[in-house]
């Protein structure tokens, strides 16, 4: 046993390296990773967004396809998708936040993966304060695979089932799944809209497609900036129904259902969300639940 | 003496920190931290976007004024400058980046400050890979100190001298200060102009305005694609005139020196870049070297 003082390494980049990637716990079936919070994965709060948040949750997700030995060509695919040429695409993401870490604060996120119907996988996380054990977030998401070609999406070929049944975990979903149908949500009904909205070359990922983390910062371009300033995302429900390239234009539409936008708003707000093509399609439908900050975001009427 | 391999941390939350905030070298004048490049830290090139590396530089900078034990209340002020309402505004950036990690690669990031004039300061960076101790990045860059209330630039303050002065260090500039005057660009001289740019909330820092890496996404929006495509950035200056905030609308203008955007050329090319309020104020001056790509960004003519 040693303890921090005696705690001298030679070889930093192997620590690091060991430190970086996490490791796998709970009889091989979690995989545990840490992060510091970094000064530019804060925001006008002080606190992560909810992107970095995402992010972290991306990153473990890749990270225990690698430490677990599946990693084959792709983004997460396993050598038997690579050879089919299966890539993953996700479907349904559910997150709740309870708090949100400031910069320094190290966060613990586990991960792990659940079969989900018939050619479906889920993946669930919990991310923790790792000083306090406090939960921060909880988020389960729903894949399914596509063909890179084709575009089309394939069913849960046996060969890829073999590989990862080993590591599927036999829980609950960490959220319960709520079906609810989101609401039809239209020019009609929107009571917010920002159109004209295109990728950035840096939204672009290594599949010159747009990466789903990158959408929830075009859901919040619709939401008008007086809920931003005054709540908090508390939760946040996406269905993705189609991918979104790089020539793609987008129009970001919201509706509020308790529309309390002065700023001094007490209540909780509920967001009805969609993200579509010029031309009509739906990229992401979503939902969102704001609570209002436990501190004021700017200092009012001191003397 | 101990190996990785008896390594078996009971308290991965301290490591984890310690890891995270790096440590003081070379007699306490040099800050050391590295950073493992993350999956959502790479763009379409597979490899670290320019802005992920300006990031590390930031978080860095920071971390080596927590770590001397001067940091006051802001973002990298001091206590002295702290009283003062004082905060760091950079003035000029400049930029050369040699090798751009990949995902999973650990890269070593050295800072250290120097005096810089009458009023102002330098700050240097040399990143190299970690593994090999092949240079990556070098970059260097000037600041001022500015009021935050009346946003007025200020002179150098003894009492926050005699702070720093302990932590300059007597050494040339990593990078040969550029002092060529950037041309003028305008509507006239601009071969590409992208209107209407408006920052994200997530675009935001701590002190409600827009974070100075932001401004690179910008610049490079009018870029041609086909350079991002072809080419990839080897050097940047950049020279910071005035601040924008949340509600700012910009403008992005971009002459190119030799433009062979037909995606197979095979030259270095040379832009200048305007980043400028709708009204007319300057934001920031820029100037790009872009190196052609080692590998073809797309599979090209195979059969």
């Amino acid at each position: 046993q040693w303890t921090l003082m005696d705690w001298k390494p030679r070889r930093p980049d192997m620590l690091a390296d060991a430190f970086g990637l996490g490791k796998i716990i709970e009889n091989g079936l979690v995989y545990r990773q840490n992060f510091s919070i970094r000064s530019y994965e804060i925001g006008a709060d002080q606190t992560a967004s909810i992107e970095t948040l995402m992010n972290h949750l991306q990153e473990t997700a890749l990270n225990h396809v690698k430490c677990a030995g599946l990693l084959g060509n792709g983004f997460g695919s396993t050598p038997e998708m690579s050879k089919k040429n299966l890539i993953w695409v996700v479907t349904k993401m559910q997150v709740l936040v309870e708090h949100y870490p400031s910069w320094g604060d190290i966060i613990e996120v586990d991960t792990w993966a659940a079969a989900s119907g018939k050619n479906g996988m889920r993946r669930d996380w919990h991310v923790r304060d790792s000083q306090t054990g406090q939960t921060i977030m909880r988020a389960s998401s729903n894949w399914v695979m596509m063909n890179k070609n084709t575009r089309r999406l394939s069913k849960f070929p046996e060969e890829v089932r073999a590989e990862l049944e080993p590591y599927f975990m036999d829980r609950v979903p960490v959220i319960d799944d709520d079906n609810r149908k989101l609401p039809k949500l239209d020019d009609d009904t929107a009571d917010h809209v920002r159109k004209g909205l295109t990728p950035r070359w840096s939204d672009l990922d290594v599949n010159q497609h747009v990466n789903n983390v990158k959408y929830i910062g075009w859901i919040l371009e619709s939401a008008p900036i007086s809920i931003l300033e005054s709540h908090e995302l508390a939760s946040m429900t996406l269905e993705y129904r189609r991918e979104c390239g790089r020539d793609s234009v987008l129009q970001s539409l919201t509706s509020v259902s308790n529309d309390c936008t002065d700023g001094s708003a007490e209540l909780p707000i509920e967001c009805q969300h969609l993200l579509r093509l010029e031309g009509g399609p739906e990229i992401v439908k979503g939902q969102t639940e704001w609570r209002p900050k436990k501190r004021a975001p700017f200092p009012v009427g001191s003397p």
